[in-house]
């Protein structure tokens, strides 16, 4: 079975190969099954054969060239069309399994694609009704390109207070769609930039009787899709360049006046009569208003996976990289990898650990909500349908932190890791840093996102405490809290380094800590509102050392209480179980180790020994795992071509990988064209120099 | 007299510049003096003026052209001549303003320019003799242009390892300079891409009689000045796209035994006669191979600063950012700038206390630099000259890891902190990080150069032990540990807020945390040496948590401590003592927090209280210096026009100027050429999929 899985080409990294404690192909088959492997090898091989998708390590392009490079590769997925919406529907981990090889070849190009495809079509498609097919069609044959533009110049996570405006003319039965002011431009519109041609866009919408209701969404025709050419009274454009993902166009637009039939506005949540009423299916705005962003909630959980595939290429590139580079050593004649220092090790293994533990998470998280969704798609109006929606909000609100923020440390440390040759462009890890920057603020800043999930529990402890009624969630993330005050009484235990290495220590220690800060916060809150605070300086004044972080701790425990359970799962291979136990038992630890002075704090520890006891096992465990950790990045990595990066190659021809590409750079040997400018006209020290 | 600092343009930012505590101008003298202020200006004014220095925020300029401008701004400087050799002299002060006004322009254009005169010419001059003076002018007029070779494709921190030989051959009387192959090809020199015609190369000399002398180092011509092609036996080149600091052409060299005469070996540590016969003036090969490196040890200090200056600017950019930015409030008609937010003030006002802490630290270690080099210019053996040139190099290897990470951090919670406006190139948070970067790697690696540092602390308390000598080094940054087993008694003793807003609390928790780590360090390296692990060994696994920590608390505490004294200075003017005290305190206690768990772990701290009135006093520290935060970087920012950011400029008018930057962009609003590969041949969709 394991022939999916093709070979690695022998070289230096066979050293640590064949120390590995495990089969990395049984892992690989394990982690993603047959089917999954295989269409991944399809999909890797098929960019690597088409030209359109060639590239060269740390190519230097201009911004124009790689949104014509994007652009291009974007129309073949179109010819190759990897995956039908009725195959995405039967297999869901195949539209996981694409993405994710998309991304290790470059995010900007799913962007691009998806934006159109998944965001415009699938925002039309959701909020609209049967009218607004044709420009779903439109953009599924790219007739029509779309895009989806909320975000405003001085208003992001203040969805609310938008300010473009959608006035309804009952004489021509048009909408007006009017930017106030260059504030209220659109802004960091994905595709707007250079592409789009159709744009939904959020407006607050006015009925004739000057009545505001709020904000809504309407399609927005921009651009001439026969020219592309800016349509009368749109004032679009190209934002420039940002720090990463290049290859897509992101774009403002400013509207004047510009008309458009009252059709266009995708009337699920409310609608406008050729007369001019208002008209909606809700009663209560809030649910509208929420129903209306609810497009929204479904890409923060996918945005933890996508800073998890980063993670996992920085790491291929820093794991091989340390272990072909040698330096120092116990005598001057013989140098060793850089592997087996501990300060290597324990700068990168426990990485390496959050990336299984991510892999896991973000796969059973997805399952969660296409469970939740599903509930959708059935009308599924229970009460526990509801109760999902909320818990998945809260989960995706901090999974998407905990992944960036994992991702963004990781790829810097492993950037360090590698020293100058880190620091190379063509090794790839400056553009994996820029292209993961942004899974920190879109879709949310990680720091206001963190706010829903705290307030999602303290909710459900201030239900406890008002009713009396149980703590439970249908995803049982929450359960442990009805046991708050028997957990507050627990302390740790563990008094051998061999108890330390076992995944539970960790476990109980986060119930602990999340109990602890669960009630620190709720106390916190309740100072502030007693000192007089209304309820918005209260909840601002809480946030540091009490809500953040225990949305934090949420989350981590979250994600490593379900890995352990896959660790003791009787359906896990036992060959595997050994090395993910060590992975989750470090992933565990070092975790926590952000948390050790609240645990002195709150004395659920006490005395040295129990921090010790903590920095050995992790320690210990880094060791453990070094031998493992060529054949745990093997498992992950993509084939080398994707990878893109010289030092990071399957074959662990670590120097004359690079040596080759250096020398294969534009004009590398030629000097320079303004060679002239120094052989002649040669400066006169001080000649500017002011006379006194 | 503050007459000399310019005053800053009215608009919104007025509202907090009004409420500032303290004038900004006084600090400005205060912190300059008067001199260095207006030199300032005029080196600012100058760049402004001229067009070889204008640019645009943002733009997306090719390699090639980034090199070229920085050389030709280069050249420029050479006309400018800000300061000659004699001034530099007679105010080293006006030496580092420079730097730090060219650097707040463009890094690469400061290392483009002090490659040349200051690491090849000054280590001609200080490794070479009188023979060598012609190559000292002719950088100095630019009818040369020099690099400085040591690192190697596959050696960098291990100097010794370097595998470029010079064999001299006595029958031309010429040294062969030989690349043995790709893996000994020097690597990473700065101004060796494309414009360097001379290179001090290091190389291990060998005899006729085929002895190895170590490394010593050589003038090698790589190109030809009337030409810039590469000479015979050279293959030279650039190394193409870094992370950042492109304006500089990285390069590297092989040499296929290439002939240079006898006289271009510097010689200062030793030379070879006509005949072939090695003499040297020192005995120690230790201490000759040491002085051959001693050209290296200055930068650290500088680099330091290097990186202060990034955090600077990006301080700048956010807090203006965060002054004028406003998002939600009370109220849903009315938003408040996100400063006023507790989290964003806990996210950004400690660096600006760490930006403040670095100030006077980088200055101060730079001044005991001074005197140090002054010593070693008056050929001072003292005992004493010895000493400091150890503890020099303890600073050093520790104030280099200490500012570049900071910065790192710094400026990346400034990015995330600036939303989606932050990840726009125009707005340099990007280029600041990228250019930043690789102050962490170059120079020495951080993490290993920290062991320079924890070994000469280490040291000092061996040499106690043995022979109960006094700690006492001519800095004094050592001489607590005098007292460890005193210091290693006290406790924290702070009992209320109140207490813990004086700076004195971390001071004296800091004492203590050096002294505890120093000793727990010593006793892991005695616990591993007793399980039989060679010297090698010991060392590496008593790294993380005891050494490695060990270094940062002890570089942490100097710095804070220098901080201190200027605060409770009398010649401390009294007006800018409070605000001066504030961002002490906080840079104190709040880069102590990173320590919290070691201080419970030995009981230093115990129970719940003194982590909360901590981190109570962390908040209200930044609360009450929030409505001092504009005008804090008003005291260090630069002209709008070296700022570079539309964000961030002086009148606080965000939108307009990030609004008209986006619309001065190239071809911002025209379709993009490959508009008909849209417009026509549309795809087929899954025209390209396999026919199963």
């Amino acid at each position: 079975m394991s022939s999916a899985v093709p070979d690695l080409p022998s070289g230096p990294l066979d050293m640590y190969r064949k120390k590995a404690s495990f089969n990395w192909k049984d892992m690989c088959l394990f982690l993603d099954g047959e089917e999954i492997v295989q269409f991944k090898q399809h999909v890797f091989k098929t960019l690597e054969n088409d030209p359109v998708f060639a590239r060269q390590p740390g190519e230097d392009l201009p911004i124009e060239t790689r949104r014509e490079l994007t652009f291009l590769r974007m129309k073949q997925l179109f010819r190759y069309n990897f995956l039908t919406k009725e195959e995405a529907m039967a297999n869901p981990w195949k539209s996981v399994g694409l993405q994710d090889c998309l991304g290790m070849y470059d995010w900007a190009l799913v962007a691009k694609h998806s934006l159109n495809v998944g965001m415009f079509g699938a925002t039309v498609g959701s909020s609209g009704s049967k009218r607004h097919h044709q420009f779903v069609e439109s953009t599924d044959n790219m007739m029509t390109y779309g895009c989806f533009a909320l975000t405003e110049v001085s208003h992001g996570s203040n969805t609310r207070a938008m300010r473009t405006t959608a006035t309804y003319d009952p004489n021509t039965q048009e909408f007006v769609i009017n930017s106030p002011d260059f504030e209220a431009a659109k802004f960091w519109v994905g595709n707007l930039g250079k592409t789009a041609t159709h744009a939904v866009v959020f407006a607050q919408l006015y009925t004739p009787d000057q009545q505001c209701h709020g904000l809504h969404s309407f399609i927005v025709p921009v651009r001439d899709p026969n020219t592309l050419l800016a349509l009368p009274g749109v004032l679009v454009g190209d934002m420039g360049k940002k720090l990463g993902q290049n290859g897509l166009d992101n774009g403002f637009a400013m509207f004047h006046n510009v008309r458009i039939p009252r059709e266009n506005l995708l009337n699920k949540t409310g609608d406008v009569t050729a007369d001019g009423r208002y008209v909606t299916p809700y009663k209560d705005p809030n649910k509208r208003f929420g129903a209306s962003l609810g497009a929204l909630s479904g890409g923060r959980v996918y945005i933890s996976r996508m800073a998890l595939i980063n993670l996992k290429l920085a790491l291929t590139v820093a794991i091989r990289f340390s272990a072909t580079r040698k330096q120092f050593g116990p005598k001057d004649t013989e140098e060793i990898p850089v592997l087996e220092y501990q300060l290597q090790q324990w700068r990168l293994i426990p990485y390496l650990a959050a990336a299984y533990a991510l892999e896991h998470f973000t796969k059973t998280i997805f399952m969660n909500f296409l469970e939740f969704q599903i509930g959708q798609m059935m009308k599924n109006d229970s009460g526990r349908q509801a109760e999902m929606g909320k818990e998945i909000h809260a989960i995706g609100c901090s999974s998407k932190p905990l992944g960036s923020w994992i991702a963004q440390r990781g790829i810097q440390e492993c950037r360090e890791a590698c020293g100058g040759h880190g620091y190379l462009a063509m090794n790839r890890l400056g553009d994996l840093r820029d292209d993961n920057d942004p899974n920190c603020t879109y879709e949310g800043d990680n720091n206001v996102l963190l706010q829903q999930t705290s307030s999602y529990l303290l909710n459900w402890l201030q239900a406890k405490r008002q009713g009396g009624a149980r703590i439970e969630s249908p995803l049982h993330t929450v359960d442990f809290l009805d046991n708050l005050q028997t957990i507050l009484q627990s302390g740790f235990t563990a008094t051998t380094l061999e108890e330390c290495l076992d995944p539970a220590v960790s476990v109980a220690a986060y119930k602990w800590l999340v109990c602890f800060l669960l009630e620190e916060s709720e106390q916190r809150l309740r100072q502030q509102r007693a000192s007089g605070r209304d309820e918005f300086e209260a909840r601002n004044n809480s946030q540091v050392y009490y809500c953040r972080t225990l949305a934090i701790a949420y989350i981590e425990f979250n994600c490593l209480q379900r890995f352990h359970l896959l660790t003791v799962d009787q359906d896990t291979p036992a060959g595997l179980r050994p090395v993910l136990s060590r992975l989750c038992a470090l992933y565990g630890l070092w975790s926590l180790s952000n948390h050790l002075a609240t645990l002195y704090q709150g004395n659920y520890l006490s005395g040295k020994t129990p921090a010790e006891l903590i920095q050995t096992a992790v320690l210990r465990l880094c060791y453990e795992l070094k031998d493992d950790a060529v054949a745990l990045v093997d498992v992950f990595a993509p084939t080398d071509f994707i990878l893109n990066s010289p030092i990071g190659c399957a074959d662990g021809q670590l120097y004359k990988n690079l040596w080759s590409t250096v020398m294969q750079g534009s004009r590398v040997l030629e000097r320079p064209f303004w060679w002239k400018e120094f052989c002649s006209n040669k400066p006169v020290v001080g000649s500017l120099r002011p006379k006194l």
